[in-house]
């Protein structure tokens, strides 16, 4: 019966990267229609949003459903609890990426205002953090749940540095002001990426070490 | 025994209306901060987002033991695991009070830029959605739980008119700007309060019901 519960965990862990996978595609095809000024990824994010969001729904009741077959305790029922938790941060990633993708088609109405740096590289960063929290979940790796954490700075500076200078372009041109605000929705909607990666990766250390960081370190 | 399950799930709720109280409390203090100019509320939304903290992992660990000690199925389960979900949803709840009490510090080194009449509206609104989605879950109360979904509209109502206003202000005189943004930032702060309420209530009436709604209507 051990050997079952293994096995369901190797099925709960698929589902869980599958997941992982969608949402930064997502991300990715959000980013990439940005910089393209393309609107043909559209359908295809819409159709991924779809996907993740069945998938959460049959995450969530697959965890239950094991939780209430195994009764599992200590560390197996934590685990399971924490994936039902992963499981929302990782839907809300996908949400993210159609609120950027909705900020890029206005952006699309309006001719474009400055070649976009600094963005595609802080999206990478967060798509990174995603992915390497949700494998450090799978292969229970505090190790690299710690490396997530201490990316948060990096991503934390782009935020700032974006705002200040697209602060800079609707002060010398206020014809730039919409369009500034909306690359600055853009540079939020990704700082929430990561902040949820970071949500991930700080359940992570807790399962592994039993230590709960949560609050008692202090990273801004 | 089953009498002490119910006298334990009593306690879990008062664990998370006191997390709900300490949140709203707080939104509640940045909004005044911010309405009155005035930080002499910081070291008290300091000291409750700490209670906030402790109480959080309070309320996991508590859960997780139930889970453990009474092993439930079925709707008792589902009750357990919403309530680890509810609980981190109020504690971006206090997260979100702290951004905008930074905010409101950041504002008030610079002149008043106009007088707020929506931005406390819309915080007035989105407390009472925290505050009725927590009652919903504790008194299973799914027609409660509908009415916080309904209201998710009148809050993006506010945020999309704060965004035009302020727009204005900033297309009309550039030195607004910083200021302006500031505001936005708080009202998007606020839509998201609202969101996690809206989470909260999309998981009272998937308790309660046994209808999975969060991704078959659409809200926008």
């Amino acid at each position: 019966m051990e050997r079952q519960f293994d096995l369901d965990l190797g099925q709960l862990k698929q589902k869980l990267l599958a997941m992982a996978g969608l949402a930064t595609s997502n991300i990715s095809m959000a980013i990439r229609a940005l910089v393209e000024r393309n609107e043909k990824y559209t359908s295809q994010i819409l159709s991924q949003e779809e996907q993740i969001n069945s998938l959460q729904m049959e995450i969530d009741n697959y965890c239950l459903e094991l939780i209430a077959r195994w009764q599992p305790v200590a560390a197996d029922l934590r685990f399971l609890v924490s994936a039902i938790k992963i499981n929302s941060e990782l839907e809300r990633i996908g949400d993210l990426a159609s609120n950027i993708n909705e900020a890029t088609i206005r952006l699309l109405t309006e001719p474009k205002l400055k070649p976009l740096i600094d963005i595609p590289r802080m999206a990478e960063i967060a798509q990174k953090m995603v992915n390497d929290a949700i494998d450090s979940f799978v292969k229970k790796d505090s190790h690299l749940a710690q490396t997530v954490l201490t990316r948060d700075d990096t991503v934390d500076n782009y935020r700032d540095q974006i705002f200040r200078e697209l602060l800079t372009y609707m002060l010398q041109d206020q014809t730039t002001t919409p369009r500034a605000l909306q690359l600055i929705l853009i540079s939020r909607s990704l700082e929430r990426v990561a902040d949820h990666s970071t949500n991930i990766a700080e359940d992570v250390i807790y399962l592994v070490e039993g230590v709960d960081i949560r609050h008692h370190i202090e990273r801004k």
